[in-house]
């Protein structure tokens, strides 16, 4: 499995907010950035929802740098109120004191400046509160918040990077595709994948199955899974394999060995196999 | 915060699957539960996704230990085949085998033969695959399954007791209201809740905040939030308290408590306090 996971470049989600946790909100930020870092071929590795809490933010972080994960991105908890305490408890998780950032300090004061040319504030003064937003762990870089007032985080600790962004979804999507995404781009270990279906007739999956589970374990970066069903009282099952690889060559060597064990160990229990030219119906 | 967390019964949500970290699909299940959770007066602490994986899924298990959560509630990986490996996760860190549960083969045996007699399956053998849903952890408990075939799991573990439901949400949100409400209705701590709301008129948030921010570490099972905004040049704050105890009493005698003294704060800032009569507008 550690080998699985080395393979690609890997993640975890840290979503705060009580909110998550008492059921009044579903989380689709974190679904929406599983799905770009999928995209982009990374791997998320888990996703945790926390409360609003500085020893739980941090608790949390670290236990992401125990295992070695090369990307921690955090949501919500980056605003002006006593209850977003996201980036204390990153501080709290790299050992570093919060530090007015001067960079982020001038997003903030350009945004509330705009905020009161169009009349939504009626100062453009920086309170403790708005100052607040532009207080980041030290070493941090504020990323560009486009949309709403709080910059999100980008910060390196040892192997990791932490990227922290606000909860509200589009200021979230507006900072990770204008700022992050292209880092990941560039940082995102390239890896290929295919997959091939294999048609096995007259096997029971009950008889296949402890033959497949050997195989599964010589082969950790391979996905296997069958989809038995009956024909006419004939056992029908279609196995589907993937592979996850650094290069296309290892890809297919990796596949064409595993469907020819298999091929082989169903064969020898009676059972017919062909290769299919996709997935099956 | 410690004593917050203990005064109500805690739970963490582990959602086991890769289809959620890949960002396939929304972790509605956990959402869900979190509400009917909070609903019986629990307390969410942390909601987790993990891959179908042995390894991380006794790892985030035995986390839960390690904070002794009371009640661990895994979703998903119930099912009969290969990577359904849920209760292996849940053996590993418990430290007990996975043995052929009788009740739960029973279970078993029964709904094959009503989905055999329907015609939904071919044959009601109970194949290895098929008895795999029988095999629970050692000490453990089968929670019958109205709607698809493989069990709930119900086990105790020192002082944690963890529930495993299947990740199909109408088998989940059945076996969870037949078997599981009830016995939460009986286990979980009660807890009275209450909540109140100030106006504060001609001090400045900025101003207030730090005092604020004293009172909330004094009183650390009150929940306090402020909702600033100007009215013709005047500073106006709603302020909103919320309170979790063990008896309606402590909750109106600490809201009393932190009202007088935010009262005081604020007038000695030179603002004039009113107690709101519900949510303001």
């Amino acid at each position: 499995m550690k080998s699985k996971r080395r393979l690609q470049t890997t993640f975890d989600i840290i979503s705060i907010g009580y909110e998550l946790l008492d059921g009044r909100i579903l989380n689709t930020n974190a679904k929406w950035l599983a799905e770009q870092i999928s995209g982009l071929g990374g791997k998320v590795c888990r996703i945790i929802a926390v409360g609003d809490e500085v020893g739980e933010i941090s608790s949390v972080i670290k236990d992401s740098f125990r295992r070695k994960i090369d990307w921690v991105i955090t949501t919500g908890g980056l605003g002006p109120t006593y209850d977003d305490v996201t980036l204390q408890g990153v501080a709290k998780a790299v050992g570093r004191k919060l530090v007015l950032n001067k960079r982020a300090l001038e997003m903030v004061r350009k945004k509330y400046l705009e905020l009161f040319e169009k009349g939504i504030v009626d100062s453009p003064e920086l309170t403790p509160h708005r100052m607040k937003m532009a207080m980041l762990p030290r070493g941090a870089k504020p990323l560009e918040n486009e949309v709403g007032s709080a910059p999100g985080v980008l910060l390196k600790f040892k192997k990791t990077r932490i990227v922290c962004l606000p909860g509200v979804p589009n200021e979230l999507e507006n900072i990770f595709e204008k700022r992050v995404k292209p880092l990941l781009e560039r940082s995102v270990k390239k890896i290929h994948t295919a997959d091939r279906w294999l048609l096995i007739k007259g096997v029971p999956e009950s008889t296949l199955a402890p033959k497949i589970d050997d195989v599964r374990s010589r082969f950790p970066t391979v996905y296997v899974k069958s989809h038995p069903r009956r024909e006419e009282g004939e056992s029908i099952i279609n196995l589907y394999m993937r592979i996850i690889a650094q290069n296309p060559r290892i890809c297919r060597e990796t596949l064409d060995k595993v469907e020819k064990i298999i091929t082989e160990l169903a064969e020898e229990l009676g059972g017919v196999v062909s290769r299919l030219e996709g997935a099956p119906r």
